[in-house]
């Protein structure tokens, strides 16, 4: 048994006008919560300090850079992160991250429980569009504020497993679990934002938009026999609605612990890394059962090529 | 909209000792009533004319040629494509080819309202092991029998659309339905033979099984945006029990059709083959979101490596 008792802290809404001061206070409560359950990894959500601003369309794209972080940590999360070291916790969460060059990722980090940074990914699969679309419900401009990732899905040695890092719409793509299941990952940690409403699709039931994320985790978890945290902003923020969502999903593909509802709240769930042992060694033995050679299409072309 | 009328040909089980002749009748039985019932289309399991053999050991590999059809047609089987062209029906079933070179598949064709083959499909994900292991509560002797395939994962324009083929432990492969999805596949038609036990894993439970297959596919059918139409031969043979599920999944991820029980049985829905577009050419639009270039080890390495 390699246990980590893994804490999921899902947020509830931020408002727009809500400071990252307050904000961070929030994390801190849930991360004292999860403390006192025993916990020594938490994960929160994609974007975790803000408001999901890519609903809101800037004219000026530098407008938005009030939404970034120029630095990790920062003033404002230094006292998160000095918990997390008193409390000697390992923790996961997202940020908009502006860098010295002045470029923009949708970016998400491992911090051990000393307190440093291990590892920093950048969202690679980004949803919505770049313009504003009038035709949407709701804008998501994410394709306007960030740079797809530069970094791959590589994955750490990180308290004493094998974990990766996704961002919300990279759960959906099996590529995103069989880049790092190829790299033996034995937890994938994700946070995401979901509106409640499809923006092209108003009927689509939001039954129908929690089944297509539990689908997409508990696939990627089953098929690479890895756990999967996956985190949840949820909830109404000025008037756009979230989902909720929040889940740990065991090597199995079972959700094994859930938080229910749209606000602050935590689960916690030993995560044993040895349960990842006995897929990756029968059905999922990559070795013995993938045939590369008829996988070509997969890295060989970007869209679908229909033959006449 | 582009309906084909589809029916699941579920297949109970088939006793060692029951000849091609029975089980064509049995198909043509199942094709009158799918018939009956307005459907164009109609897709039975893999293996579909014989006992799942692959759990019965041969010392001698020769002698399991009497498992293997050498013709398609075959004197036995021109009932089932007779029928088939009677009633204007395309089909798609699975079989043991041996070949006129002598080289062995586990294969699947698509016949279409004329009754010619229009398409060939050899299982490319071969389960199981090559030699006799008694560690197992039974044998999977696949790698023993078959080849993998050699034809890799095409495409076909068939009744108006564009149609696919997998066999079995092939829809539990993300790569799989990723292949045909990059080629704009409509319908991915698969047959399954699926024990009920796990043979590593004993206390695994029957609705484990069903609940690992029907995450495969409809992961599968959603990710793609295509229709799935997983059939299953299902049933107590010769006290080896394989596991129903025979369903038909809409391009939105949903169980639209499924067979209860494990006998032989059909279900017949309208498969609206635009209804495919709207995940196409929104959250599932390839072109726009993938990043090929972080997918790299999907084709470069077939087996998990685990930085030290």
């Amino acid at each position: 048994m390699r246990v980590i008792r893994t804490a999921a802290a899902q947020l509830g809404p931020i408002q727009r006008d809500e400071g990252r001061p307050s904000v961070v206070a929030r994390m801190i409560a849930l991360m004292d919560e999860a403390k006192g359950r025993g916990a020594t990894f938490i994960v929160y959500p994609e974007l975790a300090l803000t408001t999901f601003f890519p609903r809101w369309h800037h004219e000026d794209r530098a407008e938005a850079d009030v939404w970034f972080e120029a630095s990790m940590p920062s003033a404002e999360t230094q006292p998160l992160f000095d918990r997390a070291r008193e409390h000697g916790m390992g923790m996961s969460f997202g940020y908009a991250e502006l860098t010295p060059e002045g470029r923009h990722f949708n970016t998400s980090i491992l911090v051990d429980p000393e307190g440093r940074i291990a590892a920093t990914y950048r969202k690679i699969h980004l949803p919505g569009h770049v313009e504003y679309d009038p035709e949407r419900t709701h804008q998501h401009l994410e394709k306007r504020y960030f740079e797809p990732g530069d970094l791959g899905f590589p994955v750490w040695r990180f308290m004493g497993g094998i974990v990766g890092m996704c961002i919300c719409n990279d759960r959906r793509w099996p590529e995103t679990y069989r880049v790092m299941g190829l790299q033996g990952v034995e937890m994938v940690v994700l946070g995401f934002n979901t509106p409640s409403v499809n923006s092209q699709k108003g009927t689509e039931a939001l039954g129908d938009r929690m089944f297509h994320h539990k689908l997409s985790v508990q696939a990627g978890a089953y098929q690479n026999a890895t756990w999967v945290v996956a985190v949840a902003k949820a909830g109404d923020e000025d008037g756009h609605h979230l989902m909720g969502g929040t889940v740990i999903v065991d090597p199995d593909g079972k959700i094994v612990a859930e938080v229910e509802g749209e606000a602050d709240g935590v689960v916690v769930h030993d995560c044993d890394l040895d349960a990842t042992r006995f897929g990756k060694e029968t059905i999922f033995d990559f070795a013995r059962h993938r045939r590369i050679e008829h996988y070509g299409r997969i890295t060989a072309q970007t869209g679908a090529e229909v033959a006449v």
